[in-house]
Formats: C-alpha cells, structure tokens, sequence
C-alpha cells in the first residue's frame, strides 16, 4: 500500500475535521513526506493497520488489533486526553511512541486563565454587564474589591502542561506562587523559583488559585467543601483544566455567600442545565469550555503532528508533542470533549 | 508654627479624602517627621505658606502666592494630572520640586488594560453575559474569533508612565511591539526591544492597540476616522489613558461594523448618557473610568508623598514620585477626575 | 535481600566516590527508603540485579544480564554520558527507564560559558596578565577590541540541555540568537524566540558562538576548516561540550592568526601536551574541562537520582533526571571523563 | 553667527577626540540642526557663550561665564562625572539642563562586572594562567572553590545607573539580591524585586558583592576593615565604580589571607606602581580602569547628545542622558579619568 519511500500514516482525526488541525501547508508537508489514509471503516483501519509507521487520532487499539501493526512506531493523539481504548502497556513495551497535543491548547489556556483572572481581580465583565444596565459605578465607586495580581499570594494547583505555560505570564507581576503538585518533587518547583506547598497551604495562602490539575482517581473533588473554606475571603479562583476536581455546589455556595470569586470554563455536566442557579451569580465569571480550543491552538496540533512524525521518520525523537508517561497514561480520568 | 526639627507641610489632598491616600502607618511617618497643617480656608493656606517646606495636593498656586512662599521646596500633586493653576515657570525657576503621582496608578492601567486586552481576544465578557442568557456555545463554538496575544502585533501610543508599565506584562508573550511616542527618540525605544513607528504604522499592522497617550493640543483626536480605518479588521482596541485622544463616534461606528472590538475606560462625557447607543455594542467592553483608581493605587500615593518628603528633608533628591518636565507640564489639557 | 517494604537499589557510583554526589541528606534519604547495596565484584552485582529495583551508576549490562534484573524499573546514569556498554534496546523493550544526569551539570556550564564568553568580549584574562607583567593598559587603551554582548548576533551549535541552561543568561543581553540544531523541527526554537538557522548561517552571521553539541558520527568535526572560515573576523567561540566537533587545527590557526577569539574547556587529548603551542597563544582563554564539574553540579546529581528513585518507587514518573531517547543513545561517541 | 534657525551648541568634547564620541552620522545630524563652533581658546569660548543654546563638553563655567550666557538651555557632559568647575546652582535657577552621560558607560560596567564575578565564581583567569604554566587540574581538582552564582546571595553596594544596569543581567541567575543605597527608599528596591538592607548586612550575608558606589565625603572608605571582614569567607567582590569607596590596603590584605576573591577595575592611584605587591596577588582579576570605556559606549555618548539636543530644539524634555540631581550634583568627589 505505501510506497517504499513514504512511510504509511493512518489519519482518524476525528472529532476534529482534519481542516480543523492541519493549514493547508501543514497537510501538504504530511502528504508530501507521508502515504496517508483515512479508512471509514473498522475493517479499512484494520488492514492499513498491518503496514501502518503511525496513527494520528485515538481509535480503539486494544492488544489484539496493536499486534496486528507490526511496523507501528507512534500513536499521535490529537484529542488532548489519553482514554481507555487503547493497551498503552503492549505500545511502551513495543517502544511505539504515544504522543499527546496537550501542548498545543497550553497557551490558549494560559492566556485565558491569566484573563479571568484579571476580570476577577477587577470585576471586567461584572462591570461591563452593570454598565450595559445603566448601573455603572465611576471611578473609585466601582473598585472597592479591586485588587492588583502584583505581588499577590498566588497559588496553582498542579503543574504540568498549563501551570508551565502560566507561570511566565504571571512572571512580571513578581506574586509569591505556591504550588500544590504530588506528581513533583520540591526540586523542580525551587529551581523555578516556586514554593513547594500542600494543598492546604496553597489554598490558605492565596489570593488567587488557579486549577490546573487533571483528573485522576486521587484528584476527584480534590477541592472539597473543606479546602474549600480554607481560601481567604475575597479570593480569586480559575478553574480551567476539569470539572470534577472541585465540588461544585461546595464552590457555588461560597460564591453565592459573596467570600468567593470564581471563573469558571469547565462544569460537572456539559450543556449546563437552563435553570442552574450559578447563571445568576454576580460573582462568577461564568464560561463555557472556551479555554483551549481556539482556531489557532487547533492548527498548531497539525503542525506539531507533521513535524514530530518528520522526525520519526528521520529516526530521531519526537520534539513537540508530550510523550505519554507510562506511570500515568492509565490513571486519567477524563471525558471525551464533545 | 513649625518646631524648629520639623519642616512644615501643608496637606490639601482634596478630591481624596486623607485616609484614601495614607495609610496608617504612612500618615503617622508623616507626622512624625513633619509639622503637618491642613488649612481648611484660603487665607490658612496663605498663611502656612509663608513657612511651608512642601505643599501635598495641588491647591491654587500662582506667582503672587509663591513669591509668598520663600522656603518652598516640593509641590506633591496627589491628582494624578497637572493642571494650569500653578505657577510652574515661577517653580522651575526657584528649584521647587513639582512631583506627580502617577506611578502610583501605573501598574492598576497596565494590569487592567492587559484585562480588557485578553477579554477583548477571547469574549470573555460577551460570552458570560451570554452564558447568563443561556446562550452560551460550548468549546470551538464561540471561539471563531478568538485570537491569542503570543506572538502578536502589538501597537502602544505613547509610552510614558503606562507603556513602562504594561511593556513587562506583554513581554512574556513575545509580541512584536511597535510604539508611537513623538515625544521619545528611537533609541530610547529599541534599547527596550521596542520597534518605534509612526502611528500609521503602529496601527496598520497591530491586532491589538493600546491607547496610552495623555491629551495635549496635539493629541486631540490623534486617533480619528482616517486613523482608525487604518486598523486591520478584527483588531482590538484597549483605551485606558484620555477620552479625547480618540474620535469616539468615528470608534463606535467601527465598532458597530464589526470591524474592531474595543474595550473603553474613559469616555468624552462622564457620566455617559443613559441611552448611549455605546451602551448595547456587543463590540465593547464598557468600562467607568475603573482603570486606575484601586484601593492599593491610593493608598500608594501616600507611601510616595512620604518617601519622597522625607528624602528632601535629608537633603536628597525624590525618588519615588515623578517629577514633573518643564517642557511638557503646561502641554497636558486634562480635566480632573471627578 | 531486601526488606519486603524497601525495592533494592544497587549503587555503582564510579568514577565518583559516592560523597560526591550525595549530600549525607540525600544519602540519608535513600537508605531510608531503599536497600542499598554496592557490589564490589561482578559476582556480587550479578547476584544484587536479580532482586534490582534500580541500579545507580553505568556498569556493564548486556542483554544477558539484564535478563536476570526481572524486577529492574531504572538506570540512573551519573557519569554525564551514555555508553555502548548497556542493552538499551532491551531497556526501552521493557520499560526500564533510562535516566542521565546531564541536566545536574547544564547551569554550571551555562554559566561558565558565559563566563568565557564575556572574558573574550572584554579580554579580562588577557588584561589581567598583562597587568601582573606591568604592561597593563588604562581605559581606552587596552579596550580597543572590546566589545558588548548586548545586541549582539549569537550563535549556538546544538540546543539541548546546555543550550537551553544556557538561553535565559542570555536573554537580558538581547541578542538575535540564531540556533543549528538538526534534531529539533523549527517551530521548537521559533516559539523561545529564537531564529532557527542552517550551520553556515549561525557562523557566518555570529559575533558569538556557542559550540554546545554533543559528539555522534554526524558531529565529528562539525566545525572543519571550511566552516570556521564562515565566521566574521574578530568573533568570539566558546568550546565547552566536547572537543572532536571541531577540527583543533584549523581552530587554532585561525586563533594564530588573530581573526577569532576562542574560550576552550574541552581538547581533543587531555591533558594536554606540555609543549602544545595553544598555551601560548593570546588569543585563547584555556580551561581544562573545568566547564561542569563542580562541586555543586556533582551534589545535585544525588538530589536528583534519591527524588527520581522516589517517585518511581511511588508509581510515578521520573521529574529530574534526563530519560534518554531511543533513538539516541546510541548514537553518542562520548568517551569517560576521567 | 549661528543661523535663524540652527541655534549656537559649543562643542568642547575633550578629553575625547570628537571622532571617539560621535559615529559619522551622529556628528551629521549635529551638524544638520545646529550650528556648531569648537573654540580653542578661552576667549573664543567666552564670545560663542552669548548665544550659545548649548555647550557638549565640561569647560569651567562658573557664575560670571553662565551670567553671559543668556541664551544657554543645557549642558551635556560628555566626561562621565560632574566636577565642581561649573556653578549648578545657577544652571539649576535658570532651568539650565544639567545633563551626564553616565547612561552611555552603564551597560558596559555591568557586562563586565559579571564577566569578573563569574570569573572569580569559577577561576576562569587564575586556571587560564595555571594552564599557561603547564600547571592546569583538569576536571574537578581544579574546581575545590567553583561555586555557582545561580541562587546566590548577592549584595549590590549602590543602585544608581549601573546598579540599574547590572540588575536585569543577575535575574535569570534567580539571586538572592541585596542592596545597600542610602538615597532609595525601601520601596523603590523592593518593587523591583530587590531586599533592601543596611550596609553591615549586606555584606554579612552576601557570597557575592558588586562595589557600584560613586565617591562622596560620606562613602569614602565606606568598606574599610571592620566592614570588610564582615564578609564570608570565600565571598567574591567585585569593584567597578570608584576606589575611594573601599579601605584598599585591608582590602588586599583580605585577599592575601584567602579569604576573599575580588576583581578590581578602579585603583586609588593610577597607574598602579610597578612593584604595587597587588600585581603578585593569585586571588585578584586585575583590570586597568576598563570597564566603561570600550567604543561602543563612547560612541553611545555622541548619539545621546544629539537625541538629547534634537528633543530640546523641539520644545521637549530631553530622554537619553541623566538630568543632574541638584541635591547631589555638589557631593560627588570623583576625579577626571585620564
């Protein structure tokens, strides 16, 4: 099926149309370097399987269909969450490089963690709406509860992907950044000139907190009703990496009690319900999955894709998307985006 | 009147109540190491003057009063504007220092204008109003056009107090910064790694522009129909410094096109009209003139008075405060905050 | 052997006697959580992989050996490089991390590069011998070749640990730093902000350059006659990785010449002969291998193999060490440092 | 003699050859927008002062000269420091510009201020010498002192301009950095991330000191013995402003011990005698007053004063040189550098 020279690609980009992740150019260089198919089928992916160099998607690959890819040296995820369907343990033991995008929407979620942070410190869209209802307040009169991000106390729960892609954005405004990540050690936080913290500590210390963290097992509702009361009053929370990291009626409550702040881009249950009383809460800033997935992060997971498998193909490492780790690739808990 | 330890001041610091712009510990700095008097009627003023060491606020202060006023040293302005009742030449010409506190407020503009900018990229205020509506889109769907800030155009007029302060905040997204600031050369710009642009330039080729320029003669409608319409379509628009630099109905009809997005914070007539048709743009981000005036900008204010009092009675030049150029203190035409 | 709560790690620290590298609280640390044991003998270490966790240190492991480690999770590296002396693709086969210490030795030698880098600029060691031979130059004088790294066009060869220790002590010097490294896809250095470049471009547009590649079949005098001969005349090169990427020759006749100034840690025979004419030469700064090796780079390396050894004794991945690319390792034509 | 429209600037730019100052096209741009005249005699000085809108240089100007002078709006000197040969006071009353190009000089101070401190870090001029002499230790044995400046506590003796300077090239180096300047408030420092402190503490705690003070009657021998034995041993000291600053006997008797590493740039007489018993010393970097004067500063001096003179000509505070303190200009005791 593929010629000698061009290694053969299996492209299942979906749910994305693939127009979606790769610019033109970037899907001229795949075509270019690459014999690329899309089978619509199960049985079509399961014979181009048997010649596959690669599979960018996330279709099923349990043990009996990966031993069936005898050539395949990468899976390239472009969902941004690894799930269950595939048998990551038969792909590390084969060396088959299992690649994440998470890096791609990194950006994106920082610079709109950094926004709602902002909007809350200084009440941007409350504001906006009262100004739009005739009720804005000048100057001063509006500004009572507004407070600077420099030189706050700011903490982050976790610190992967999106907490390395944030802290050089809230660099310049010189906060002390608590940082309540298990996966790590105080090490690598110190040399970035982070403080090492629980999570109660980072929680009681902060003005502003950012959730990062991902779902596993141990991270359900991590921010429970009781670390939760830990927050000073009037702190600032971002919640944009996943839902189920925070009890929300726990996180409601405290907004609607007027000691919270909170904007919020991911909910327990997407669409959210008509009647859901947080649509009314004055102090939240209210978002609807939006932190990642805009048409520029999008497009950079073509980019990344055809320059990592490039490289592949050249026999050298990857360099751009996140290699899976074998010790966690199994233990996230997270959902199809839809 | 004064002790012969303790140079007198004069406190004035109307429109801000005392408390607003001292804190505690400021204020009791301040008496502790000054004779502070507060004349509540013109002839107090005069007489305090005769003895006065400084003067903190920015009472009416012609030729006449000055020559009055032979051991004068400082004028603190705590307004954050210089205005035309004071006597400057006669100032300059005796080796009084006239100071400005605008510093004070620089860093609460640039965080807030780097708000409005992040708003303005993502809808972050659009889509909760929308959200509250139950109109909200979920994940790609309201983010057609939602752009990031790395890596983008980025347009400053003028780069005093605000743009010193801002440039730090945009660093970390690697922008490619134009600046247009007739009153700085080149070299001034690019040792700062800034790229120094006519206005045209700066604003044909900016995806964000931020409005920093104070107003003079020359600045009047710096930015009308023709140099908005030089703007590319999609821009956005941050104005935190003076409402007549712009063209405002020239900007809200771009806004109305759909051409320009624009986040707004000072406006030509404050109160705004309750039936501003500005009002309902979607396009916007209405703000009431909430950039600078925090709790910690004021209350910063009077830290600086006393820095600075202090180090002139040590025989020391200020180093906190602005002082105030010659050359430019009779150019500035704003009006007060009120 | 060991106790059944405690994973058995064999230590094999050579050629670093294991006070070295290890602070007593790190060495406390480990004893604490593992059994240690350090056999002396092959008998010995054959008999301690069967029940292997982990081993520390690089001794032989062909694929026979390994066979009988079952239980073995990780090698930690702590000589700096890989060697052909390790199965690895039995290693990666099995999912038996294989970690290097590189990164407990990239700030020493960034910050020692640096270091040559602005002895060359200036000529500090130069002039500092002229002075104690009483023939030093005052102000001017002796200042004719000197110049600024601010603004200046730098290049680097090589972008892996070193270079990327190294970028952020660049960075407030503001260079345009143009990069060559065939291993990574351009859009890795474009988004650091730095200009991706072929090997002729970096040279013949440096003022200065940092040979920071490491030694493969591919990189045997990178830097040849041809090459060197693209650098501007009176440019700075600073040599710290590893010798045989340039041709010393043509290197050092170009030095001779008095066309390029060269900081050199790394020769292609050390030590080096008495009566080799490069210690004679003015226009080098000579250090002998001293770049890494110091006393806190060889302390972090116990840090971070006890942290390592940690998190994978928890089930979680490996944060400090540096995994070692399959495709890579055995491409290195590194030999001990002894 | 001058035209309608090209005002009258004095050029008097020794000790530098006008060439040393300004780039061709600085001098073209000079000579563009002003009439220039260099006067080589007193008398012709004293004729061109009657309509002299400014004088490049520091020709005695004492009250009887300044009185003829009546056209006279600045004076740009071009020598680095302010001698006491000009009547500020009467420059200060009359609103004369007092302007220093001591910006011109800072950023190469600072470069080779850390070019010392990294090279007293690491012996990079002490091993290169060893190397010379055939003594070279490769690897570790010569590294026993090697020390790291990342994470180190550095002390900063003075914060003017090259303070200024210095800061930004130590901050990726993540300091702990103190500074001593009694003409700061505490807040000015600790806005810039800095820890103000006294001088005894400073010293006390700091690995590294950076000696950056100008002369006056209060900091001579402001490091004597008692303050110089507060340092740890094994600190390294690095001085670059002024020698009076320090006790230089106890300061070399310091080094004699071992237990401190300096690099000196500035000397109480120079030339140093040829049998100064400095020369001889192994824990020295001897420099021979080189830090500012390399040609790219002296040729920054010539683009400052014409930027400066342009926006004066144009009704506009000038933005490139130092505006003169009129608290400090009488205090400096700095002699000219010849």
């Amino acid at each position: 099926m593929s010629t000698p020279h061009k290694p053969l690609v299996i492209l299942r980009a979906d749910p994305h149309p693939p127009e979606r992740i790769f610019r033109p150019d970037a899907l001229a260089r795949l075509h270019d370097r690459f014999t690329v198919v899309e089978p619509d089928t199960e049985e079509a992916l399961d014979r181009a399987l048997s010649d596959a160099f690669a599979v960018i998607g996330q279709p099923d690959l349990p043990a009996e269909r990966l031993a069936r890819a005898g050539e395949l040296r990468a899976l390239l995820n472009v969902e941004g969450n690894f799930f269950p369907n595939v048998d990551y343990d038969v792909c590390f033991r084969r060396g088959i490089h299992v690649l994440g995008c998470g890096p791609a929407y990194a950006q994106a979620v920082a610079e709109y963690a950094l926004g709602l942070a902002l909007d809350l410190a200084r009440g941007i869209s409350r504001e906006d709406r009262a100004f739009r209802a005739g009720r804005e307040r000048y100057v001063s009169d509006g500004n009572a509860d507004a407070v600077l991000l420099r030189g706050a106390d700011v903490g982050l729960i976790g610190f992967g992907n999106l907490g390395r892609s944030l802290h050089p954005l809230l660099a310049p405004f010189r906060p002390t950044l608590r940082v309540y990540d298990p996966w790590l050690p105080p090490a690598v936080l110190r040399e970035q000139g982070l403080v090492p913290a629980t999570l109660d500590e980072t929680l009681a210390r902060s003005t502003f907190v950012f959730v990062l963290a991902t779902v596993t097992d141990d991270s359900h509702h991590l921010l429970g009703e009781r670390e939760l009361a830990l927050l000073p009053d009037g702190a600032r929370l971002v919640l944009v990496s996943r839902a189920p990291v925070v009890d929300f009626p726990a996180l409601l409550a405290r907004v609607a009690e007027g000691r919270l702040l909170a904007g919020i881009d991911v909910w327990p249950d997407e669409p959210v319900t008509a009647d859901d009383p947080a649509r009314a809460l004055e102090g939240l800033v209210l978002s609807a999955h939006r932190a990642g997935g805009i048409p520029d992060a999008f497009l950079s997971i073509g980019d990344m894709v055809v320059d990592d498998l490039t490289l592949l193909a050249q026999g050298l490492p990857p360099a751009r998307m996140q290699a899976a780790a074998r010790e966690l690739v199994g233990r996230y808990r997270n959902r199809p985006v839809t």
